[in-house]
């Protein structure tokens, strides 16, 4: 029924140097001409919930503050999910493209998490002027920039 | 080297009826609590571009009108990429939560395209409140509100 091939285009590497995203070097090629743009989308592979169990979960209980008791998976951005793709727009500070390293600001992942794909962040596909949220979350940030001064801590119920 | 195993989670309802993104009966009780959210981003598979020969694709010459004469599949959102992995961000109209149908304005997915993932747009990973692109593309929508109405026709070297 499903038979979908994936590849590892590349692997997020985060550490005290900073934020990165390493191409695998055959696809160094694919980088070219993304001059311009000041921020990607980054999809990457949840590999710490990539297991029957996690993938098997269709329902939380309240995972931020104020939320409803219980939330279906696809109305939250948990990695525990049936198909654990992440999806980041990330910023980016720099590009070497001879060894295939964008340097970006950050990423909520792991140093050798495996990336599945790029693209540019395109306005008019990617920015949404006006979203509607819930009553619950109506007090987070806006937009991305407003995000990192942000207290999480405070809305997340771990 | 690679062992990602992707799951269907629903289909895309493309006609004259409107669009749709309809679950697998497995899958509905994950859409619980969406309610408030005005946009979802869709995870898809670019079905029609998965084959050998376009998945090894990873440079294609001047896409969109003034653009670099050669660019990388990765400063593109060409559907001929390494993993054909489209992202959608789409504004909900109804959502029918006993058949898991989710009624939407519009999508660039054909009917029977296969689902594999929603999430709901958070504006505070999702909004960027002012993305960076490149001088070719400058005058593109700002935002996906203003995107329907654009002539983009006049912009692709289809």
């Amino acid at each position: 029924m499903n038979n979908y091939q994936l590849k590892t285009i590349g692997t997020v590497r985060n550490d005290s140097t900073g934020a990165f995203i390493e191409l695998e070097p055959e696809y160094i090629p694919a980088l070219q001409a993304l001059e311009g743009f000041s921020h990607i989308n980054v999809l990457w592979w949840f590999s710490g919930c990539d297991n029957v169990q996690m993938r098997s979960v269709l329902e939380t209980q309240q995972p931020y503050k104020g939320a409803p008791e219980k939330m279906g998976i696809f109305a939250t951005r948990s990695p525990m999910r049936p198909n654990p793709i992440a999806l980041t727009a990330v910023e980016i500070i720099q590009i070497d493209y001879e060894r295939g390293i964008i340097q970006i600001t950050f990423i909520d992942a792991m140093d050798g998490t495996p990336v599945l794909d790029i693209k540019p962040y395109t306005p008019s596909l990617d920015r949404v002027e006006t979203p509607g949220v819930p009553e619950w979350c109506s007090q987070w940030p806006k937009c991305t920039e407003d995000s990192g001064d942000f207290d999480w801590e405070a809305v997340f119920n771990f």
